[in-house]
């Protein structure tokens, strides 16, 4: 595996693969892999013979007063399980060449990204949007692999690539969860020893919302309900908990009913750590709860994901 | 010389040369053709032995109650002409295809964008930065070709391909003017043949800038009560005369002295005509006003431009 820092080398990298007759697939991420992130190398490779990882923590998506400094940076793990994982190039650039001085470009999308963290993520859509489009400016994939944790993303990066008429396939990989039901995520570092086993009652409330779901309930205000009477025994500072259309994101009144799909997502504080998850109620099978205490994580992959 | 309509088809013949090794050049133009695009494509043959050139008038550029609906569309010369030049395909798409019902996801360039004409015509700038963007992810280019009669379209997007890491050579070509001095324009055909007559005046003040800068006058407002001096005669509705840094386009103020170069740019109403034109002071010569009345096109391919 090689590891590029200049942006016109992983350029050629990735040029030089596409010339000898290779598909190049792409996964973004901000670092801090854990099994989540090796999920999304591995369904790439299925897709695609030569895998780009990126590696850069996005300072346009970070509002200010948010956690762009202390994110963990961690490139030497990270290129470790990155080579282990197979891919073929990793790419870490400096802000600097990503964000050279004078840049003032922005790609801005548009209602996708208004509701759920839009709305309380001021520009963090447009940082994330901006950045897949360079990305994918620099490493011209036939495919991009993203989680569905990030499902709001997921939606937006489509809307972006259908809208700009990129020629990327975007694939969205089930989210990866700990033995608990606990959605993998960077942040979860960030938790204390307490804060962790809280953050079980998330994929909990999760479970509950779907159990109602599949027993009929559709009205948006109850399956909210339901989870917000979980999750407020956890948190005091809850960003949102919504019922929404799947593709369009648009957020349901409490009296309107959800069809056949409905995107359950929230995003809450416990403690200081800022936590989301979602599930697509008439799709996605709901968090295994069985074990209350946190442990390795429950997916095939988990042997590989202690390992990083 | 194909004739493309649908996006994948056009993305194909695009692909389809690029894995033949040719190297792709772009000219996107709003068709109406004149001799001005026929030097672009001459260029962009120069540059690339397969020339793609795009004929869309892109509603989003154009801000309510401006000429979108009457801008003239004649495709079936602009073939012809398009083919003569040496064009290798001709992509004229629907708008529907171009902007799909749902799409919502804009590129806004930033300062660049914002005076001139950008403080004039809102949604302008960002209109064009999108419409370059898709037709970029279209065609691939190596090398895409504009006009510096569009001097800060020009800079907007070398500013967009710069900031989005963008792998395309942005070229930009001096204007083209008829022999009494005024800059090609498919707006022109809107002229009267008194407005014409009165649009003459533009070179002449503009040469009369480019005098006095030459002889030393480096005061921005100086330079300006010129030039208005000039078009005071021709137009009751001067959108803006300014001077401005080349680069950055940042607008002098009255008391400011341009450097060694300086943008002038204008734009104005000749009966109900918008006009443009511009001269970067120090770079570009003067134009030639010699035959005050109008004539054929004065560049070397004015043969071409009247077939046209």
């Amino acid at each position: 595996m090689e590891l590029r820092t200049d942006p016109e080398e992983f350029r050629r990298a990735c040029e030089e693969a596409r010339a000898g007759g290779a598909r190049v697939g792409l996964v973004p991420t901000m670092g801090a892999l854990h099994e989540g992130h090796l999920t999304l190398i591995g369904e790439a490779r299925k897709r695609a013979p030569f895998v780009a990882v990126t590696l850069f923590v996005n300072p346009t998506q970070f509002a200010p007063g948010e956690d762009f400094a202390r994110y963990p940076r961690t490139l030497e793990r990270d290129s470790a399980a990155c080579e282990a994982a197979g891919a073929s190039v990793l790419f870490a650039p400096e802000v600097s060449t990503m964000y050279p001085p004078g840049e003032e470009t922005r790609v801005h999308p548009g209602a996708t990204a208004a509701p759920l963290c839009g709305a309380h993520r001021p520009g963090h859509f447009e940082g994330v949007a901006t950045v897949v489009t360079k990305l994918f400016a620099l490493a011209g994939p036939c495919v991009a692999v993203f989680g569905r944790k990030d499902y709001q993303q997921l939606m937006v990066i489509r809307r972006l690539v259908r809208d700009l008429l990129l020629p990327v396939e975007v694939v969205g990989i089930p989210t990866v969860r700990e033995s608990d039901g606990l959605a993998l995520s960077s942040r979860n570092t960030y938790l204390s020893p307490e804060d962790r086993r809280r953050a079980a009652e998330i994929p909990h409330a999760l479970a509950e919302a779907a159990r109602a779901f599949e027993a009929g309930e559709r009205r948006a205000g109850t399956l909210v309900a339901r989870v917000r009477a979980r999750l407020a025994r956890i948190s005091d500072r809850i960003d949102y908990i919504d019922v929404a259309e799947p593709e369009s994101l648009r957020v349901l009144g409490a009296e309107e009913h959800a069809g056949e799909r409905a995107l359950l997502a929230l995003a809450l504080r416990v403690g200081t750590t800022r936590l989301i998850d979602n599930l697509v109620l008439g799709e996605d099978s709901a968090p295994r709860v069985g074990d209350a205490s946190p442990g390795p994580a429950s997916a095939s992959a988990s042997a590989e994901a202690r390992r990083v």
